[in-house]
């Protein structure tokens, strides 16, 4: 079982509108559409749909929680959830004639018997995991180092495990030496410094975070492919084209793909990073993937050293 | 008792965002507030918080509209509103450092049933009102003919009514006699056609209004006040000068003033009208006066034939 970590899960809601947003006017909504969302939840919700055994865990509080739980019971997702006080996130995407705006509430204040309450959950679930994944951010009122925590709970059990996140939670959490690291460019230029843009910087700064900690990194370059960066050496996966569509969510699908394919050769395990991400496209919300678009697309992603 | 009517009742949310909202950009949102919203229960809110008797009534549904029926309980704001199955909607207002943007869903789809089954609760509520306030949009499903409904059983019940609406809804419900009609300058001149521009401009086209059937017409100006039209002869009543602070939710205190004058002469009316709009607007949210300075300005008011 592949058990993913939503700690900050949200209701993800996409409003249509007519023509442009348009700063200080008021626009009518004319489609409203929902869906759980997180990190942790949209790679849960993408390893179900390729038949995984997985089972998605976090917090969830309020009403807007209990719709975030609806829905993935509504889609068949496994789901262990622990209960909070205080109310769930939304997200808003506003999308108009031209693209989207997003915006991002900060998340419920959790309380520290809440995130005790959680780490004894997270302990027994992991007992049962062959592999980990801890996505996204970090609501108000858990500690910076929680995922270092986790990591720590995963070390013990003998589980290998998957971090994506970013600011100081990475920061903390690369500090605990994780099996893999999938940032994407922005994120690994805000924990190493500098900028990230393109494969050799990739390489560059992807070795400066083995130095923080981690055992292997994997940067997420959006149409350009997968670098990944271990002590033995650097790979870069790649499709020879882009794919039109709407790339919200390639980066939880590549996760997807990172932590299924564990104990699998690296190179077997880009292309199916890259697949994944390619096939999540194509679909309309994050958590999605096109089952043809993955199988097509396998033969044409070439990887080489870097 | 004063009876609000609000067919399409929402949770209004602000976000609040540091800098300026940027179209295609993510931004953080700072800070979430919540309120009851809807511009029939702005009005029942204003005259609760001035110890009026005050019924609101209206439809709502699922987690949205629960959390609207907690929050008028919370602040003891009487209410009766007919449950329906679909979910109440939402309006995101956006503040960032310059000025606010809306975004404004269309709401619920109501059924026949659902309409009719509020048609036989607001003929039972009508019974025991002094006045009926019918106030804002028409959610999906209910009639345009709506208000024109309700308005011949306020008017079967003896009660006169204010309403307080746009376009079809408003067109459809002038026809049915309201004995007053509060549009701001926008919506009377989408009734009228033309423009409307001002206190000249708001006497020319409430002649109109009149004779599309409403007794009397109080056209809400903004910072220049408020402008009477009736048979008789136009008033227009105003500040010498404007109020610092947020207009939202001003023509709803308007409206309030209107609906709690009734029977008194229509001087004393106006001032009331523009001194509870003015004492809206240092409140930070719609539905809410500050009773100190509607005291303190009402003496201020002049009132002129025009």
């Amino acid at each position: 079982m592949i058990l993913t970590v939503t700690l900050n899960a949200a209701l993800d809601v996409t409003y249509g509108i007519s023509g442009e947003l348009t700063p200080h006017r008021t626009h009518r909504v004319r489609t409203v559409a929902t869906h759980a969302g997180g990190k942790g939840i949209n790679v849960a919700r993408v390893l179900h749909s390729l038949g995984d055994d997985v089972i998605a865990t976090g917090l969830l509080g309020g009403r807007t929680g209990a719709q975030v739980q609806a829905q993935l019971d509504n889609e068949g997702v496994p789901n262990a959830f622990v209960a909070i006080e205080s109310e769930t996130r939304r997200t808003v995407v506003i999308t108009d004639a031209s693209g989207a705006t997003g915006l991002w509430e900060a998340g419920p204040a959790v309380t520290a018997a809440e995130w005790a309450e959680f780490g004894r959950r997270f302990g027994e679930l992991v007992q049962s995991a062959e592999v980990v994944v801890l996505s996204g951010s970090l609501p108000p009122g858990v500690p910076g180092a929680a995922y270092a925590d986790l990591l720590g709970l995963a070390r013990a059990a003998g589980i290998p495990a998957v971090l994506d996140t970013d600011g100081e939670a990475l920061r903390f959490g690369i500090a605990a030496r994780p099996d893999l690291v999938k940032p994407n460019a922005a994120e690994l230029a805000t924990l190493v410094g500098g900028t990230v843009d393109g494969v050799a910087d990739s390489v560059r700064a992807g070795e400066i975070a083995l130095a923080l900690g981690a055992y292997a990194i994997a940067v997420s370059l959006g149409v350009a492919g997968v670098v990944l960066i271990t002590a033995a050496g650097s790979l870069h996966a790649s499709l020879p084209q882009p794919i039109a569509g709407n790339p919200t969510g390639a980066g939880d699908a590549c996760t997807a793909a990172l932590a299924r394919t564990v104990g699998q050769p690296w190179r077997e395990r880009l292309i199916d990073a890259v697949a994944l991400s390619a096939a999540s496209v194509p679909t309309p919300a994050a958590g999605m993937v096109d089952l043809a678009t993955y199988r097509d697309i396998r033969g044409q992603i070439s990887v080489e050293e870097c």
